[in-house]
């Protein structure tokens, strides 16, 4: 850390004032989405009707699990999204009444088999601000011991261990692509002087 | 890169083979977003029923502009998911027509005035593939050259210089929180070794 320079070298303003949301509309709905449609004001007095999910509130978690130094496991998982197997790290949301930290744990033991004794808290990052809330928390994870909890994915997630000397062939591969794993992983490198 | 190792150091299975969609339905829609309810049947016979969003498919960019050897400029914006503007790269989604790169040049004349000679592709990375097919190819420019065209904006993005000496700072900044511009900035730090 620098420690000295905590702004950037120049910025064209400062204080930017949040636009006026005139109004808030709830304009379709699903089982799981919200879609709201917002009149809003800019300060400059332009206005404009965005549209944005509104989300559970409750965040998620995603782990990257190291098994010891030199090794950590990711995960294989469906995304229907893609209609895909994504190559990632462990992570779901987190259940009513839980903390994060302990969302953490119980998605480790679900997806993986594994209960953590360290968590070390990396960044909490945002989605896609544009139209969503949706935020989630990146933890490391070490001082690993066996533990399994049921979870509710339909089938069992396929396990693989990697190390960080195939860092390179990490992010390359053509399975790992979704950018809260590629954030987690970089962030954990740096953190971990990989 | 290792150039030796491409796979995992263990992996418990292959070969996963997909669930099929029996049936997929169109079950919300608003103006800018269309919710699927798709029925799965996964390769062990479990039933689910999921949803996703529906994209337009083009796909969108980030681009991180290096001013100089030193200095790189980011935007701060307003993200109606989150109600808060946040600081990150340009970005924007591809036009019909264009190409990534020219999605991309198109992008930094609207949101910072300037062209770039020279685009260098870092990844493309999924949003959240869990739910949504979005996609967004990310960029490196340098050789930039003052270039301005009229964006869409509501108002002017507020530009920010920030020098790679204040790269831990910008990391923990309060409004640095976009997953997809954080895996950006520590892609871009690693390809350039900063």
């Amino acid at each position: 850390m620098s420690g000295k320079q905590k702004e950037p070298v120049t910025r064209e303003w400062q204080n930017q004032t949040l636009p006026e949301i005139e109004s808030a509309e709830l304009v379709a709905q699903s089982k799981l989405f919200k879609i709201e449609q917002i009149d809003l004001t800019f300060a400059n007095g332009e206005k404009r009707i965005y549209e944005r999910m509104k989300g559970s509130g409750r965040g998620a978690v995603m782990v990257v699990p190291c098994l010891n130094d030199d090794e950590m496991m990711l995960v294989r998982e469906y995304a229907a999204g893609t209609h895909t197997y994504e190559l990632g790290f462990p992570k779901g949301l987190i259940d009513a009444g839980e903390t994060p930290e302990e969302a953490a744990n119980r998605e480790l033991k679900e997806e993986i088999g594994f209960g953590a004794r360290r968590l070390t808290k990396l960044k909490t990052l945002l989605t896609a601000p544009t139209y969503s809330s949706a935020k989630m928390h990146i933890f490391i994870a070490s001082d690993l011991y066996e533990a399994s909890l049921p979870g509710d994915e339909p089938e069992p997630l396929e396990k693989e261990v990697w190390s960080w000397s195939a860092f390179q062939d990490l992010m390359e591969h053509p399975d790992f692509n979704e950018s809260r794993s590629v954030s987690a992983l970089l962030m954990a490198k740096s953190l971990l002087k990989k």
